[in-house]
């Protein structure tokens, strides 16, 4: 989509030079703001057209029916879904007395732009009515990052051929329509009036709207305040209804003069609070940001990401368009995760409604790993998040018949809410992500609370979860049986390598764990016989290798089956899981996104390095990547075993999935695990970062066309700056006590606020492995 | 149930001593009389009380949208569901101005009797009104063999105590509001007003009700016409509406008076024809039943019956409740099969509205082979109707990916109705019980135009789905994988043994038929390669074997996973489906039904007796018999491998399944392949009857309880009659050409009308193995 003319390519923005109505579902996911607690799609102010309106609360849901065609023991009855709550983002104008409408007169310039460092987004258009009244407009948005219930709108018009009557009418709307119903399975449900109004108030030119849903029961208040300047005379009025809020502003413009409105918006929900409660909550954040004012969220918007960018950029020299890809990514994941305070970050952020606004595995796996050397403590937020629902995860080990807590496959508040348990709760592999996202903060964040009060619970519940899923044979090998690993064309298999790979290292952390924290053990009910047995089951886990390939099956049964026959297999047939059904896909070698290879990322320190290559190099052969948790991870793989011009268009195509809309479901939202892959792929590919047992790895090598890499990254209190080039590259301990990383091997001792720099190795040259048939990612450096 | 005091053993009735409305919804599914194409629960006269009134005609359905949490491809989008059509059943009477209701006033006396050899339904009743009228109520139903569209009912009412006004109101009645919803997925969807009046008309004691179904747009037409005979003064008016028929007859009867009614009822439904020619059919079958007049029905129903058990009867002797049930069972057989005429026998037959009305692979696999061996017609019957339904197999196929024809798992006209692929469309085996079915039919019935027609494109077709969904590995065996066997507590697994034994009899089988019919190779497009294709598939078919355990694994990884914790499993977890994830059922050695030993009884000369015993003796300490389709195979293969008296238990639990309600289901209708089955079990456990290669075995060897068994088969032209006791076992051709048999493997060779007697060894003395606790059959023959 970036590709589009209109887009243009700068590090730190993303500028939209025409109003392209064509991608403009696109643009409402990447012009999204949002701060991990309250999220506006980037709608345009006057509401319509719109693709998807979407105002989203982080964890606010309405529930509905699951149903299934034939009922089976164990199946979630109630699904979660994300509601579009109520829209303050509306400003709509009459000019005379004609509507401001792109669609209709004549628009001589419409430019939008994300800044990624100011933290807003900025609009401006040039329209002549139909009958011939030019106007000048221009909105900055933004979703404040320091006061987190609130967002904040400058709107201004001014005339340009003569005096004209301006309306602005700035709206709350509950309730918008939903759009059309897809048939896609991974686009959400659309619910219908979700919300039931409770009270709504005007009081000058503030309106406040109350809900609660009628099935979720939760509570929402929206409230607006505005402060106006106009001309003399300008008029503002105020009204409200059950579903509606409206200030109306009404104002003789001269050329040279202006509207300005400076809209202030604030959001309060909760599932326990009174009603009267979440309407206080809502004036007095308003009353907040109305006593800050515009200039003042807007500097501290600023300050709070330049504090950010400090501790996150990432610096890519000879390929601009990946520079402002990554900046981009790493900006959303920040607004994904920055202000949830102990709630989810769904698989779309708060960016669209995609996947029922669930959060997945990915969080942990591929959001956390990046936060974590950036943003520790919102990694920890998400993991308090997940703790405080171990109680629901207890009770579905029960309900499965087994022991610990089964984190859900999907969810918003805790339950799951998958409706296919082939591809939903069989994987269990998300427990042992949860682990190893704990085992990660831990590490990098040294929060010895969070290990002691929070990480202890949570490694302890999953490892009895493995411990009651597994069982051994005759030989006394550990099996897993009967579970699904992160590749969805397979399922319900025995001895996934991933799984068993990452289930033994949620074991063995848990026994550590205990023995350091004997006062936890006790509280948890650990013996000493349960760390025993967890200790054996991870020593005697069965990983299984298939000798004549030479090759580590990805379960146990993989290789023996028949290969997916891709010569017969057209372009629009991917993905996949759209055009053929799941019997056929799980009884073939075919692999919808990494899973032996993310077993390499993961757990790198399980395979040889001639296992590595042989078992990339096998699954390439075999990976469509129908998934957009597969790019970032095969470049990183990539990398390791040398194919390091792969791994650059493995990078390239992770860093542009919503950019340029390579799922075709940008629309429904950003994927946020994605981006946090494209952030995390330069540094583990060509950085070469790993964080085996408790070291800082790094092995960096660059591609062709990147001439200098740069990245920071947090580690145990320090700062740590790494500079790459082709030649060599250098370490910088930019905050915090001295430290030892490893530079290829080799340890390296690193002083405060020095710099050591270190040679690089030669690349390897090594044959490309070949991945299926127009299914390789598209190369950044074209082939001469 | 039958053991309720209120029920009698006598061979040849089922009779009801008392009314016991504790047991009235079983009831209505034990005494439900049908011949194939029009079935009738066995519902009280005057409507109520009603546990389910049903009426069905085979394959009129309707069609309903089937949901998913999430939507897969290749998932069926409509359900069929088998409509409760126009009640005709139904006599409300008054007496004086009470209506009779067997819950008020004073039940004397009530006797329910189906007559297995008369195929009428008796019931006789005293009665005196909650004012003190005593009425004696006779009635006699039976739905015709004969005139298929046609049945019957007489009734009679007479006052015992003084001259008594008697109305009764004789009714044809649609859209009855169904029952409460199950949530059993084993009920049936209840379908809310299904038919909508297209015409109603009534003529003297005639009317006819018209419908046609919303969604699937099938037509029916029920009509009832009365001959009416009372004492001077009887008035008969008629009257019809949209959803009722009623033709009310006003009497006033003295002692030693009554009033009879004959109730003449036809049923007529197309999917194509117009509303005048449906209702043009219907009364033109009741003319011809008036025509016959009630004697003539009943004397009809008797000489079919007559001539059935002529070629059908299995005499026991030592046990009166299963030579009862035995014959109950064969005669509900023969109801669900005798004039389906190309339709399909339902799972319930057309008893009760359970499974929807579906058929599954039971038809092929349990009910036709005792209707091959008994009413070979029937059986052909079936296998015409899946030849007319091959053209939605073949596009089934196609849309899996596949190549032949994929039968539906569950359907009733043919479209794929089953809501859970894993246990539904990958039970690819239902293909191979079809082609089994062929093979079987071909051999029974000597049909050249059916095997030239009919039989090879099956056999075609069906081969030509399993060249294409197994595949050849490196060392070049043909393995079939991700297929569910028919144990649903294993899913999607390699290898299962039964499919790939079945689909190599299959392979084979359509190999050989175009050999001989060069004419059908060429017009279903087969040459020489492709036969060459099935031939070597057949040959290099995997089937694995546990060496270390030497047995049999039930698919090529089922004795690798953990053992069902079955001492931890409490006797109301049973059926464990309704209390475990299938997730926890997959990945564990339990067994819901048999499935290696139903391998064993379909394709014994594949196994070496040895083989047998270790196999069996395995599976039986792992099978919870969970579905109706055990206790027949476990019987008949527990016999074959020594041990007698466990098959006697088996059949006796085989037997009694819907007399005694072992599954608590009976309420939605018999289990009909499970009836089958316990007419097959004492043939196959102990007459050894089996019938590889084209010949007919015997190996009996009865268990002590029963001193004598004798019964009667078809085969090729003749009928044979086996009579066996403790010490020898005589073979008579009662009809037919001479006949090569074999007795315990030494040749035989039979004359017409000669008997030919032989001595039994003696069976062997064998440890009995040890089901699952709790789940070991009821002793026939108590332990001492």
């Amino acid at each position: 989509m970036i590709r589009h003319p209109s887009f243009v390519v700068e590090p730190w923005q993303l500028r939209e030079t025409e109003l392209e109505l064509d991608v403009l579902a696109q643009t409402e996911s990447v012009f999204a703001l949002s701060n991990g607690h309250l999220g506006l799609r980037g709608n345009l102010d006057e509401g319509e057209p719109a693709s998807l309106p979407g105002t989203y609360l982080n964890a606010f849901y309405e529930e509905r029916p699951l149903r299934y065609a034939e009922t089976s023991y164990g199946n979630p009855e109630a699904g979660q879904t994300v509601v579009n709550v109520t829209n303050g983002k509306i400003f709509r104008l009459l000019v005379g007395d004609e509507p401001f409408d792109v669609r209709y007169g004549q628009l001589l310039a419409h430019e939008r732009m994300l800044d990624l460092r100011g933290g807003v987004l900025q609009r401006q258009a040039r329209w002549i009515s139909p009958v011939g009244r030019e106007i000048r407009l221009s909105s900055t948005r933004l979703v404040s990052f320091v006061q987190r219930a609130v967002a904040a709108v400058l709107y201004e018009v001014e005339p340009i051929d003569g005096a004209t009557r301006l309306v602005v009418q700035s709206e709350l709307v509950a309730n918008e329509p939903p759009p059309t119903v897809e048939t896609d399975p991974r686009a959400a449900a659309a619910l219908q009036s979700p919300l039931r109004s409770e009270e709504f108030v005007c009081n000058n030119n503030r309106v406040v709207l109350c809900h609660i849903t009628r099935a979720s029961g939760l509570r929402v208040a929206a409230g607006m305040d505005h402060v106006v300047e106009g001309p003399d005379g300008t008029e503002v009025t105020a009204e409200s209804e059950e579903d509606l809020g409206r200030v109306t502003v009404t104002a003789d413009v001269q050329p040279g003069q202006r509207l300005r409105i400076v809209k202030f918006l604030a959001y309060g929900w909760s599932g326990q609070r009174s009603q009267p409660a979440v309407r206080a909550q809502v004036e007095g954040a308003l009353a907040e940001a109305r006593h800050t004012g515009w200039e003042g969220l807007v500097d501290a918007q600023r300050t709070y990401l330049d504090d950010f960018w400090e501790r996150a950029e990432i610096e890519l020299e000879g390929d601009a368009e990946l520079q402002q890809a990554v900046h981009f990514a790493m900006f959303h994941v920040l607004q994904a995760g920055a202000r949830g305070e102990q709630r989810a970050i769904a698989g779309k952020g708060l960016t669209g409604p995609g996947y029922d606004g669930h959060t997945f595995w990915d969080t942990e796996m591929f959001v956390l790993p990046i936060l974590s050397y950036t943003f520790p403590a919102a990694a920890g937020d998400v993991l308090r998040w997940r703790h405080a629902t171990l109680d629901l995860a207890r009770q579905r080990a029960r309900q499965l018949g087994l022991r610990g807590a089964a984190f859900p496959w999907r969810t918003i508040s805790g339950e799951e809410c998958s409706g296919y348990w082939p591809a939903g709760t069989a994987q269990f592999h998300i427990n042992a992500g949860i682990a190893d996202a704990v085992i990660r903060y831990q590490l990098v964040a040294d929060d010895d609370a969070f290990e002691h009060d929070v990480g202890s619970e949570l490694l302890v519940e999953t490892a009895r979860l493995w411990r009651s899923l597994g069982h051994h044979d005759a030989e006394s090998r550990f099996r897993i049986d009967g579970v699904t690993g992160p590749d969805e064309y397979s399922a319900i298999v025995d001895n996934n390598v991933y799984t068993n790979l990452m289930a033994q290292q949620n074991l063995k952390a848990a026994a550590d764990i205990v023995e350091r924290h004997p006062d936890r053990a006790a509280e948890l009910q650990v013996d000493a016989e349960e760390v025993a047995s967890w200790r054996d089951a991870a020593r005697a886990m069965v990983v299984p290798y298939d000798e004549s390939l030479g090759i580590h099956p990805q379960d146990e049964d993989f290789t023996k089956h028949e290969r997916w026959d891709f010569s017969n297999t057209d372009a629009e047939d991917y993905p996949l899981l759209l055009h053929f059904p799941y019997l056929q896909l799980y009884r073939k070698q075919v692999v919808k996104q990494p899973d032996l290879v993310l077993a390499i990322q993961t757990r790198g320190e399980a395979f040889t390095a001639e296992q590595k290559l042989r078992d990339f190099d096998y699954y390439e052969e075999l990976t469509v990547r129908d998934s957009s948790l597969s790019a970032c991870t095969q470049a990183i793989v990539a990398a390791e075993v040398g194919h390091i011009e792969l791994a650059f268009d493995y990078f390239g195509e992770a860093a542009l999935m919503d950019l340029d809309d390579l799922e075709h479901n940008t629309r429904d939202g950003l994927h946020i695990a994605s981006l946090a892959g494209a952030c995390m792929a330069p540094l583990g590919a060509f950085g070469g970062v790993r964080d085996y047992q408790g070291t800082m790895h790094f092995s960096p090598c660059l591609p062709q066309a990147l001439t200098r890499m740069a990245f920071r990254l947090t580690f145990r209190g320090r700062l740590l700056r790494v500079d790459v080039n082709h030649r060599d590259a250098s370490y910088t301990l930019m905050e915090g006590p001295p430290l030892d990383i490893s530079h290829y091997g080799h340890a390296v001792s690193l002083e405060t606020e020095a710099t050591v720099r270190r040679r690089l190795p030669s690349p390897p040259v090594l044959p490309s492995p070949r991945p299926p048939p127009g299914r390789a990612p598209v190369r950044r450096v074209p082939e001469r």
